[in-house]
């Protein structure tokens, strides 16, 4: 027995790439993205009264974890990588069913050029993920502030300080949005983005990560992470 | 482009039909039922450390929804089912993709008789339901509690009193958990369950719905919901 679901949107996002993303949604306010609702459910009454919330549910699938086989357990990065925790205790893509689920605020709703989209922020996902369902955050049913979160109780911390190299601030000084492409930098950066299993301990390794259209380089100093350039 | 997913768990619930199911998780606490692992998902290593957290998403199937064609605007019971809204903008189970997602109380694990299954209260799922995964709670990205929550802001009202006749007070005496299961009635009892749009003013109708093995039988008079009888 199996059941069979239709893609009624794709995303397009900065992140072009899994290694930098945000690890869970809401982390970087400013991580803009796009939902573009594919026919035939590209119908903007199938959005009618959406406005009124704040924040939507998106479910979606984790196309890059696709014909992966499941595991029943699996090393989350929240614990360093080198502890293992149920698959089902986890948000792993790599699931039986590979499917995922985010809250993200909702910026509004823009219906030009023949495309309905829904403009997004707070985004944790890849660009061009298959989204399945939308569906409004309901604060009475669906938040529990009180909730007990087992290993991951809390965000991830902004641990490290991110500088930038005269030459990136150049670079960056020359894009649409500097300021808030600037912020989303910072915001990526300062939670660490490095997996603790891969520290090879070479203090001057570059590190890139695929952003928007250009690669990301930067390089970690003691608590600091300077960004290199945007090339 | 289709994805095609297999189930991992069927729900055991009280609730044997739509009618009188509480409308979200989390609003009928007593509301308890058992989730068990279907093969080759059944594996004690998949739920490592899943205790750690209090609340777990279930993403499911409306198995009952299965099949109905979907409509752009949907008739929300919150509005009284006069009004209509966009379906992406409600939470209901005639949608593109019949995927539904609650977020429930995980109350424990039980690994005997060679079943594996979580204990769950505050559910509101049917019988039988098809779970495609579960996922832990995690508060920190989950609980958004100053989201603007649009037609659907607050709980729904626990507006009616509810009383026991004395046909039902010894049948409910003779039940396992009589103290449970009263709670239970008068939770769900609680919030009027009747569909505005279908009331047809005749006072002394007698509404019924299945719980459990038993068919659940009341009346309603001025702001007094009396139950009949359990049978």
């Amino acid at each position: 027995m199996s059941y069979a679901f239709e893609p009624i949107g794709i995303v397009h996002s900065p992140f072009r790439e899994k290694f930098g993303i945000p690890r869970q949604p809401g982390l970087a306010p400013g991580a803009k993205a796009r939902l573009e609702l594919l026919a035939p459910f590209d119908r903007p009454e199938a959005l009618d009264g959406l406005e009124g919330f704040s924040h939507i549910w998106l479910t979606f699938v984790f196309h890059q974890a696709l014909g992966t086989r499941w595991r029943p357990r699996v090393r989350p990065p929240r614990l360093g990588g080198n502890r293992r925790v149920g698959v089902f205790a986890s948000r792993s893509p790599f699931r039986p069913n590979p499917i995922g689920l985010s809250a993200v605020a909702l910026e509004g709703v823009s219906g030009s050029g023949g495309k309905i989209e829904l403009l997004l922020s707070g985004v944790d996902l890849l660009d061009g993920t298959p989204v399945l369902d939308i569906k409004p955050y309901i604060p009475y049913a669906d938040s529990i502030p009180d909730a007990r979160g087992g290993f991951a109780a809390g965000p991830p911390e902004a641990c490290m300080r991110v500088r930038f190299s005269e030459r990136a601030q150049r670079q960056l000084a020359c894009r649409d949005d500097a300021d808030g492409l600037g912020r989303l930098i910072v915001d990526l950066l300062a939670v660490d983005p490095r997996p603790a299993y891969a520290d090879d301990g070479r203090p001057h390794r570059v590190y890139g990560m695929r952003l928007y259209d250009f690669d990301l380089k930067w390089r970690v100093r003691g608590d600091t992470i300077e960004v290199l350039e945007l090339c």
